[in-house]
């Protein structure tokens, strides 16, 4: 067990029950009446997960002073998808493919909140370098109410030959730019088979990454603050996306 | 000095300097030269504003173990704005209005999050009931980038009677819902006055601020989970209305 990993709270801790991304080991639980966690327990005793009840304090040990609400499991370490293999299961599914690429974000409720958003709207999977980058922690699992475990999120040596081998594979890769050049989001056709790149807030895109892209887009704006936060960028981006797409505009939802 | 406050770090309180939307008492600073803190104290001496060099552990009695970068501003308590003041402003500014409406959002990067989107993204002012919103904070301040130093803010005895106001004003007020009905956001005209309303994460609108909407819209999403994030809807929601104004993406700017 040594690729193991704690996640908490009633809602990240439930999903993982029913998505099953990873293997669950054990589950903790404190005031399990008072918290309302009968539902999960049932869940867990029918997959045969070991339910060990214990004092606040152990759970404390176990995740720190967070906002457990009563709940912990012990989980396999996050299960990164290899990038190779996302876009044959994009094109199975018949979908024209959205990436979201993550250029060094290392803020975990950024990258939750990404992940979350990235789900919502539509993409079909993550990606970001190894190096820099925030690791998939119970916070960033938090933050993404869920989504971790239903989204594929890959980590890639290189962001400049991902980004490269996405691009020879067909896809349009287009870079957020805090500058005020490019054209606007707005103006570009998201329709087809893309990337959507999200730098670091702060250092945003790196050289190297942001000349690998086609088209540097920027969101069209008022005020004359430096850019938007880097987590509602890209829930622009993609909702952007997502409106060109025509998705989930329908009663009959596309996922 | 019974209304103060502290703000801290470099950046919102190089806003407060910049814009002083609210008087600035005194700063308190540590570590001046690594932390690169000069062109602030310049600013500060210009303005007359008495500045304390201190141990980093006296800016920690002040404001406690958070990022303050070596710098507290003790400022007057946040001068929220009066709502009715806000439509005159903004007609006097030939602007059609846009205003953001949070209904007891409690969650201080939320708040802080929203400003700044409603500040990059155009609209003219953020209103939210006196009762169970967060107060402007330090850690608001600071998450909002600064943009509470720019954007008019307004605090109202009763979310409901505002709204019927605004409409009574001819402003059409568009809820954000987290159910399926009602149309998208990019069905409906949000070029005509508007009033953006966002509920709280977890409990969304209220019953009777969401009656007192005009038009409840959905973000149109293609995940199984309950919603986005509060502050990425309302700052979607705020896009949309800006892609349809044409906001920003001439380069000649609006604001």
């Amino acid at each position: 067990m040594s690729d193991m990993r704690y996640i908490y709270g009633r809602h990240p801790v439930g999903e993982v029950l029913r998505a099953r991304p990873r293997e669950v080991y054990k589950l903790y639980v404190t005031d399990a009446r008072s918290q309302n966690l009968e539902p999960m327990l049932r869940t867990a005793a029918h997959q045969g997960i070991q339910v060990v009840h214990v004092q606040r304090r152990a759970l404390e040990e176990l995740v720190g002073d967070v906002p457990h609400q009563g709940v912990v499991a012990a989980v396999a370490a996050f299960a990164f998808v290899d990038l190779d293999d996302v876009l044959p299961d994009v094109h199975a599914a018949g979908r024209v493919p959205l990436l979201l690429g993550l250029d060094q974000i290392q803020d975990p409720h950024n990258l939750g909140s990404l992940v979350r958003s990235a789900y919502a709207l539509g993409a079909d999977a993550v990606f970001m370098p190894k190096d820099h980058s925030c690791d998939v922690t119970p916070t960033v699992v938090k933050t993404s109410a869920g989504a971790t475990a239903h989204l594929p999120i890959a980590r890639v040596t290189n962001m400049r030959r991902a980004l490269e081998e996405l691009k020879a594979a067909g896809l349009w890769v287009f870079g957020a730019a805090a500058s005020d050049d490019g054209p606007s989001i707005c103006e570009v056709d998201l329709t087809q088979p893309a990337v959507i790149v999200i730098g670091s807030e702060g250092a945003g895109l790196r050289r190297l990454v942001s000349e690998s892209c086609d088209t540097l887009v920027r969101i069209p704006m008022a005020g004359t603050l430096d850019s938007l936060n880097a987590s509602v960028a890209g829930a622009i981006l993609l909702y952007e996306a997502a409106r060109q797409r025509g998705t989930g505009v329908a009663a009959g939802k596309k996922r």
